[in-house]
């Protein structure tokens, strides 16, 4: 960006009436080239697709977009420019002038001197057609082409700066990003049905295993971060995660992106939570002032209404229940649920919805957990008759759960206790002896990444937020 | 960090000489506290674990390492504080006042008032002996473990650091990130043996396909970026990629990380080595200059000399061969190879350790290799009667070669007779339509992270710069 700067600002020394010849001008990405303040008459070259024309009697209008904005840049040429290849989808490189545009839409527009085709894109065969606009549904289709419309641009911007974002909220808090690995021999961890994996030739012959021990692709970094945690008390991933459902749920994916964090000398699941709330809001912060043409897309075209309930959101302390509150709203609730709520079993997400809508529209951590309801691995609150865990959801508004996390148990006798009853304590040893060497109190927190781009830009399904879904009968490209 | 420090700002208004009880001192980070420069007898508290413990007559010497730094900080304790728990390894919540210490080897030390030994560690089952420096390969049994070693640790925030470079440089130079799948149909791109995936339920049964196809670990984000370059002008991945060789090579793993560009209307191969040169150069600057402490560990325990080579590496352009060139300087070299090189063979590393060499230790790009020794998608530079393709690898002193890079083939017809000659024209009917609606000359390049570690810190074994290493017969944790 910076570099642009300085080189228009170069550009300028030397401007004049016309372009002088044949001297190459400077390359300019469309989103440099409007957000030049006063333009007077830059040589200057700018490359992308063509997204509109339109030939008046002396005047071409054309806008080209490079994906660097949503926004495209207004060429105007002599009429004498006018051709069949110049058309809607095929990439062009114009040569000209950057001047004031006399229009209010728009700052600035480039004064072609020269327009050059550099790929034609024939109309009847290309799947995204001239002013139109296609359904999400229709677009899934072409996994190949769908990146070159105006909304999936706009959401793969967003996408883009909301990981810059994470990364950034991470870094400036003081944690290590670790890499957990995607291949893993861990394989009782109850997060649903796994994917295993063997080279392609020896997949027939399973008995051989090419790690020695059959090895699947991670659910979850979680417990490869809580070793990380023994040396470096803020630690975080962010990276793909995989489950082997026959699901074709809008909230469901095969394939999906996790960001996970573990904190070690956590005194309270408080802690955690003041760590998800700010991760939530200061990533949507960002996203909001480095990308606001393009949130504004979705939430005009996509989710009227969605400014407002995400406006809401990031205004409000997020609220904090626990699940036997949560069971007793539930259970006082004037409507009927297909699962009658009660004590002891899952929250549904006809649930989660009626407890966010109770709620106010707030995002709402529940807490505390039933201990049969959840993995080996979460701090017993040793709260008996009760019996539940440190666990943490949290649930916002479209999306249902978000956020899941916990504090983990750290006790080396209550885990190997626990482990022992559920028949892993040989597989676990390594996880144990995690304790045995200065254990600390320990715990977090997994986002899922889809999920928190669905809530953000209300995209309904969850497909539309990801550059390539795999899902149940659907792995294109 | 910037909150630690407004933290102690306030806390500095509040300072007395002794604690004021019963209020509580503020967290810092080891990192925070060494950083202080006028330590005045601030409260605050220090959480880590136990590095080293010297007691002596009346005085206790703890240094607590909490990750956030390879230096630990010296806590200042009276010998009644002396405990048998309070042993290397353990971990412990320590409270006093920091004041600027005596001695030369640290700015500050903690005067401890209050140590809490959080969890025990047992020297003698502990895998990591007090004052013992263990060599790589005897932590590389201990993947749960050797994180809390100085040398592991240090590799670790490398790696954390240069994972945000990367992110940086892409984004501060107007990339677009794009999360490529992991899991994906393309199974012929000749890159090695792949990993196939299906539901662990599932694999004995491998005439049903989980996605209706066969589906695979992907072994490069290439084809998913050129999908985006015909959208956004500047894209860029990074992450986990994969092989089902059977190999246990210093160089070599069957999961590791990638960083991987594509850039849309480039001219030549020169724009991609200019990119490639940058990335290279200011990721290394950003990881010298965040953590200077974490490099120089491992540049003089582990590779003396390095910093030397790499300084040399930083400080000239890299130079530039074509394939041609370097089987001539390998013909005239006056030592034998193993495999003797020849026109129209690929280069082995003995023979790229020599052009390296010959280079005089400088990274050096080769160019343009014969046109049958690369994939299709490489753009055919059309030089009859020798015949190469516009493909670049970059080869560095001690890791061999670091990036691999080509034009990409956007002419249609000469694509699709390229896909027909091999059989794959229908596999790739979609990559074939990315050239039929609006294309345009792009070209892209690869580089492998863990050498990029490698190259930089001098680690000669790959299994050593990954926190979980991933290869034939070994799938720890």
């Amino acid at each position: 960006m910076l570099g642009a700067w300085r080189l228009l600002g170069a550009l300028r020394l030397c401007s004049s009436v016309s372009c002088p010849r044949p001297r190459a001008s400077a390359k300019l990405r469309v989103r440099d080239a409007l957000g030049v303040q006063d333009a007077s008459g830059e040589c200057v070259t700018v490359q992308g697709w063509v997204r509109s024309v339109r030939s008046q009697k002396e005047v071409l209008f054309l806008h080209v977009n490079d994906g660097s904005s949503l926004e495209s840049l207004q060429v105007v040429a002599d009429s004498s420019f006018d051709s069949r290849e110049l058309s809607f989808g095929s990439s062009v490189q114009v040569q000209g002038q950057l001047v004031k545009s006399l229009s209010k839409r728009q700052n600035v527009e480039l004064k072609a001197e020269k327009i050059e085709v550099i790929g034609n894109c024939e109309a009847k065969a290309f799947p995204i057609k001239y002013k139109e606009r296609h359904p999400l549904e229709y677009l899934r289709q072409y996994p190949h082409m769908r990146c070159r419309t105006n909304t999936l641009g706009s959401i793969l911007r967003v996408r883009s700066e909301a990981t810059a974002a994470i990364h950034s909220y991470f870094k400036d808090n003081g944690f290590v990003h670790i890499h957990t690995p995607v291949i893993t021999s861990n394989d009782c961890e109850g997060a649903g049905e796994l994917f295993q994996v063997e080279p392609s030739s020896k997949i027939k012959v399973p008995e051989e295993n090419f790690f020695n021990v059959p090895a699947f692709l991670t659910v979850s970094g979680q417990l490869h971060l809580e070793v990380m945690s023994g040396a470096f008390t803020q630690v975080f991933t962010f990276g793909p995660t995989f489950r082997a459902e026959n699901s074709q749920s809008r909230r469901h994916l095969a394939e999906f992106y996790m960001v996970e964090a573990e904190i070690s000398f956590v005194e309270s699941l408080q802690d955690l939570m003041q760590v998800m709330e700010e991760l939530f809001k200061a990533t949507t912060e960002m996203v909001l002032s480095n990308c606001p043409e393009d949130v504004e897309l979705c939430h005009k075209f996509i989710a009227p209404g969605q400014k407002d309930r995400l406006e809401h959101m990031l205004k409000n302390n997020f609220l904090i229940i626990s699940y036997t509150e949560a069971v007793e709203i539930l259970k006082q609730a004037p409507q009927n649920f297909t699962f009658t709520p009660k004590w002891g079993v899952d929250l549904q997400t006809e649930h989660e919805k009626y407890l966010v809508k109770h709620c106010g529209n707030i995002p709402v951590f529940v807490i505390n957990y039933p201990l049969a309801l959840k993995p080996f691995y979460m701090r017993d609150n040793e709260d008996a008759p009760q019996h539940t865990v440190a666990a943490v959801d949290l649930l916002v508004p479209g999306v249902g759960e978000l956020f899941g996390g916990s504090l983990r148990e750290e006790r080396y006798h209550i885990l190997e206790h626990r482990l022992a009853r559920s028949g892993l304590r040989k597989a676990y040893q390594w996880y144990l002896d995690l304790r045995q060497f200065g254990s600390v109190p320990h715990g977090g927190f997994g986002m899922g990444f889809e999920r928190y781009l669905q809530c953000i830009l209300g995209v309904d399904n969850i497909k539309d937020v990801i550059p390539f879904p795999r899902f149940t009968h659907s792995c294109l490209l």
